[in-house]
């Protein structure tokens, strides 16, 4: 029953919530951090790269009076495609983010045939896809391209294993040294990655 | 008071609402008709574009069992970005649809300075980005580019006319001759614009 609810990724509501902190993640909150990158490249005039809205399903709304509407039964849905999308040196990019907080392996469990088939098409239509996923026991961040998403991917469904392990990162994601600002540096990776 | 409403551009709840249908708009709802061509485009392999979720605040959220999550009070945020993005001919693609009931001319007042900044940043880095703009009186579809769009909001701003004439449709505007399969085929007018 918990890990329906860890799937489904409800994002966190600030309020009446502490937060934790802790050594693993020195407080680094992804979304928050990635947020804070995209809103410098923006200020910076390099990259115009938004996060999604939470897609909810809005059942019952109240006009309490005529200029307001409040939404008092509403649900979250299974996003169908990413978190994050944009552009940069012309380029449209796409990607997802993910924590992991495992110590030897990135369960695949953490996305959805949804998004896998979803940035499959954005790279055959000539986009950036790729997975930002963060090793919150490491503090350690990687750009997962696609493509080595997709062949563990496509693995898992012939029975093979069902997650990344440690070393395919190591040895075939991309390091993304973080920082102060942008405190997730992604692009310079793009940057080696995909315009060199 | 209304206009507040109208500008806020609340979505249609399907559920316990009858559908409205009159001459001028022949029963077609403008966001429905463009994620059926987005469908389309996405099915046949010609595009991927999206409509992002409606940005919505959420306040409270109740936990009547462990996997179910509800959400109980909640509200419309005014979006910071354009509805629909995606990749098509490797380029990134940006713009909102906009509903317009007068017969003579489109009042800017339909569009954001958000979305218009957006659309610019979009602009400046090598992205397609248009205003699709449905004249419901008259049943006509036109993709209006940036560029003449922000003329005329320019010009707004030092005290000019604070809406676009039909007759600038006609003339600088790109018609959509919607139809069956997809009902708003607005690529083709993109085709003509931006890969000849």
């Amino acid at each position: 029953m918990i890990s329906m609810v860890i799937k489904m990724n409800f994002p966190t509501i600030k309020r009446n919530q502490k937060k934790v902190i802790n050594k693993a993640n020195l407080g680094m909150d992804l979304e928050e951090a990635i947020n804070e990158s995209n809103t410098y490249y923006l200020n910076n005039n390099i990259a115009v790269i938004h996060k999604k809205p939470t897609p909810v399903q809005i059942v019952k709304v109240n006009y309490p009076s005529r200029n307001k509407a409040v939404i008092t039964e509403a649900y979250y849905k299974t996003p169908s495609t990413t978190d994050y999308n944009g552009i940069y040196r012309g380029k449209y990019i796409d990607f997802d983010a993910k924590e992991n907080h495992n110590k030897t392996a990135f369960p695949l469990a953490n996305v959805s045939a949804h998004q896998v088939n979803h940035l499959r098409q954005v790279k055959e239509h000539g986009g950036i896809a790729f997975l930002l996923v963060a090793w919150n026991r490491y503090d350690e961040y990687y750009l997962l391209p696609f493509d080595v998403l997709n062949e563990f991917w496509e693995d898992s469904l012939k029975d093979g294993r069902k997650s990344i392990p440690y070393e395919a990162f190591q040895k075939r994601a991309y390091p993304i040294q973080h920082g102060y600002l942008p405190r997730i540096p992604y692009l310079r990776v793009i940057d080696e990655i995909y315009f060199k």
